[in-house]
C-alpha cells in the first residue's frame, strides 16, 4: 500500500503532487514510526516485511532516526543470524498494564521502547470479587508511579485482562469466566472510573497472543495462536498481524471443544470438554488424591521434571488432548505458529511432546508439519505486557495515518 | 483509515496540501468504486460502513456517479428494510469463473457489474484426470466466447476452483483433494498456459465463502464461514471481510475434525473424522444398503421433503455432526453468519435444524446464540461466481490505491 521512495513503478494512490518527494520520504518515516510504536522492536528485516517498505529504505530511514536520537539499535538474532533490534525511544509516554488473576495481581508499567519501568506482582485471595481486584490495582499502579517517581501525567491508559471472555459490545464480562464473582461486571466502567485513565480491556488468553507478537518473539508472523493452559484453556488468535476478536469479542474458546462425548460434566455444561481433562485444575485433582497437601502448579513441574511417571502420565494425557484440539484450530486457519504459555510453559519439551504428537496425529499432514510449536518465553509476564501493548496500540498514536 | 469530505477533525494522513479537499473528493470516490469493483453491489449503508466514509459523503458520490453512468441503482431490501443496491457498470471487463467439480465442469462469465453474462455446466467422467479436465475448460470458455460474441481481449483473467487443498506457495493440488487424480498437478502453471491468460486458482470452499461477500447477501458481513457439505467436507473462512488463506494456504479443512476416536477409517488416515459421519458419500453409502441402484445427492433431497424417515434419520445423524463441528469453529472465531452450502443446502431448514442442535448444544452459550445459520441462496453456482470474484479482486484495479 505504501510506496517506495526509490520505486516509480506504482501509485502511491493519490494523484501525483509537486514536492511530492519529499511528502512521500514524510509518510515513509511515519510508518516506520507507527509500526515501531504498535508492534514494539523489531529487526530491519521484519520492519521492512511489515511495512511493505524496501530494506534500503527502512535502513536510511533508520539511520537518520538514529542519528536525530528517535531509535537505539542493539543486537539480537533473527532466524539465527545476526542482526540489530530497532526500538523506538522518541517518547516519554507510560502504559500500565494491569493482569488480573484468580488469586494474584500483577501490574507493569512500560515505556513507548517497550521497556518495564516497574512491575510488581502480589498474592490475592481466592474467590476475591471485581470490587477488591479493582481496589487492590488502583493501590498498586499508585505505589509503583510514586516509588519511581513517575508523575500520573505521563501515563497514557492501562490496559487490563482477566481470566474469562468479555463481551466487547457491552465491556462486561460474561459466563463462563474463571473469576466467576466478576461475571456481569462491566470492567471497562469501573475500571476507568477507578483509575479516571483511558482503559482497555481484553481476555487474558488474547493478551497473551498480542506479547508474543509485541514483546516476544514473534514480531513478524502473521498468523499465531496463543494457548494458555491454566485452571482453564484458553486461545488467543493473531490474525493477519492483528488479534482477533471476531464479533462479540468471544473467540478461542478452545477450552470446550468437545473430546470425550461421554466425559466428565464440564464447568460449561457440556460433557468431556478439553477443559475437563487437560486443565492444570484436572491436573492438580488428579496428582492430589491420597496426598495430605494437594500439589500446585508449581509442583507439576518440579515432579516431571525430576522424572516423577504419575505426573508424567498426567501431562502424557494432558498433553495429547490439548495437541488434538491444537490440529482443529490448525486444519481451520494454518497458524505459522502456536505458543504454549501458563504456567505449565517452563516444562518445555517435556509440554510440547506430547502436545506434538497429538498436534500430529489429527492434523492434516501438510498443516500439521508447517506449524512451529513452542513455549513462551515471556513466564507470568505476558498476560500484562500484552495489555501494555494494548494501550500503545490502541492509545493516541500515528496509527490512522 | 479514509476521511469524510465534511470531517475536520482527522488528519488523512497525509501532510496538509493546497487544493487537499478536491484531492481528498477523488480520493473518496476511488475508494468508492474500488470497494463495489472488489466487494460487488452493495447498498449506501453498506457501502458506508465498508468504506469508513460517512453515509453522506457516500450519497454525494454515489449520485455524481449515477449521473455520469458508471453507476445504476436497484431496489432491494436490507435487514427488512428497503434499499437500494449500488452497482458498477462502468467497465465493459469481462472475468470467466471455472468450476472444475468430480463430475462437472461448470464456466461462468460475467461483467464487472457482477452480472452474468454466459454460463454452462456439462458433466466430466468420474475420474478424469487434470489434462482432461483443462482441455474440457479451454474448449467450454472458447465456446462460451464465440456464442455471446465476446472478445477475447475483453477477458481480464480466469478464476478456477478445484474440490482440494492448493498450497499456496507453490499452485500445487496436494494430497486430501476430492480429485485424486489431480495431486501434484500445478494447476495455476497449467491453466495459464492453456488459457493464455491471467489465472487465480482456489480451494472451492474459499471461493464459496468469496460468492457469498461478492454475490450473496453478505456483502457487509466481516466474519462468515461458508461450509460446504459434498463429497468431502471444507469451510471457506471471511476474516475481517476478506478470505483468509493461512500461511500455506490450506485452510478450512473441517472434515478431518475428530468426531468419534474409534469410528471409521477416513481417507486421511485418521479414524472418525466429520466426512466419515457427514459426507453426502458417507450418506449415499448408508443409504443405498439394500438398493438395487444407488442413490445420489439429488435423491437424497427428494426422499427428505417427502419425508422419508431413513433419509431423515441420516440427515439428522449427519447434521448434528456438523454442528457440532461448527461449535468448534464458532468457540474459536465467533463469526457472524455460517452459511451451508453444497448439493444439500436445497433442504433449508431439513438440514439446518439438526445441525442448529449441534452448533447450540457444543457451543459457549453467548457464541452459539449469536451466530446466524443459514443455507446458501447461490446454489450450485457459488463456486464459479467466487471464482469470478477472485478475478476481480486480484485481476488490475484500483486497490492497491
Amino acid at each position: 500500500m505504501f510506496d517506495d521512495e526509490g520505486s516509480t513503478g506504482r501509485s502511491d494512490g493519490g494523484p501525483a503532487k509537486p514536492g511530492s518527494q519529499s511528502a512521500l520520504r514524510m509518510r515513509n518515516q511515519l510508518r516506520l514510526t507507527d509500526q515501531l510504536l504498535r508492534g514494539g522492536p523489531a529487526t530491519q528485516a521484519e520492519l521492512s516485511r511489515l511495512t511493505g517498505l524496501s530494506t534500503a529504505t527502512v535502513s536510511n530511514i533508520v539511520k537518520s532516526m538514529q542519528q536525530a536520537g528517535l531509535v537505539t539499535l542493539t543486537a539480537t538474532t533473527s532466524s539465527g543470524r545476526r542482526a540489530h533490534s530497532v526500538r523506538y525511544i522518541g517518547d516519554s509516554s507510560i502504559a500500565a498494564g494491569i493482569d488480573f488473576g484468580r488469586s494474584h495481581l500483577r501490574v507493569v508499567l512500560a515505556n513507548r521502547s517497550y521497556q518495564v519501568v516497574a512491575e510488581r506482582q502480589i498474592p490475592l485471595p481466592l474467590g476475591h470479587d471485581a470490587t477488591a481486584g479493582i481496589a487492590a490495582a488502583t493501590q498498586l499502579l499508585e505505589e509503583l508511579l510514586a516509588e519511581k517517581g513517575i508523575a500520573r501525567s505521563m501515563l497514557m491508559g492501562a490496559g487490563a485482562g482477566i481470566p474469562g471472555p468479555i463481551d466487547r459490545r457491552t465491556g462486561k464480562v460474561i459466563q463462563g469466566a474463571i473469576l466467576p464473582e466478576w461475571v456481569g461486571i462491566n470492567l471497562h466502567e469501573r475500571l476507568k472510573s477507578a483509575l479516571d485513565l483511558p482503559v482497555f480491556i481484553e481476555n487474558d488468553a488474547n493478551l497473551g497472543a498480542l506479547a508474543q507478537i509485541t514483546w516476544g518473539a514473534y514480531a513478524a508472523v502473521p498468523n499465531l495462536v496463543f494457548v494458555k493452559i491454566g485452571t482453564g484453556i484458553g486461545a488467543g488468535l493473531i490474525v493477519n498481524g492483528d488479534l482477533y476478536s471476531g464479533s462479540i469479542g468471544v473467540t478461542g474458546e478452545i477450552g470446550h471443544l468437545t473430546i470425550n462425548e461421554s466425559g466428565l460434566i464440564c464447568r460449561c455444561g457440556n460433557r468431556g470438554c478439553l477443559e475437563t481433562i487437560a486443565s492444570t485444575a484436572t491436573m492438580i485433582q488428579l496428582l492430589s488424591r491420597g496426598r495430605d497437601h494437594p500439589v500446585d502448579a508449581e509442583d507439576i513441574v518440579g515432579h516431571a521434571k525430576s522424572g516423577d511417571s504419575t505426573t508424567l502420565r498426567v501431562l502424557e494425557d494432558a498433553g495429547t488432548a490439548v495437541g488434538r484440539a491444537l490440529a482443529n484450530i490448525s486444519n481451520l486457519m494454518s497458524p505459522d505458529v502456536i505458543v504454549i504459555g501458563g504456567p505449565l510453559a517452563s516444562l518445555g519439551e517435556l509440554l510440547l511432546a506430547p502436545i506434538r504428537r497429538g498436534l500430529l496425529r489429527h492434523a492434516v499432514p501438510v498443516v500439521g508439519e508447517n506449524t512451529t510449536l513452542a513455549t513462551s518465553s515471556l513466564g507470568p509476564r505476558s498476560e500484562a505486557l500484552g495489555a501494555v501493548s494494548l494501550v500503545f496500540q490502541h492509545g493516541p498514536s500515528l496509527h490512522n495515518m
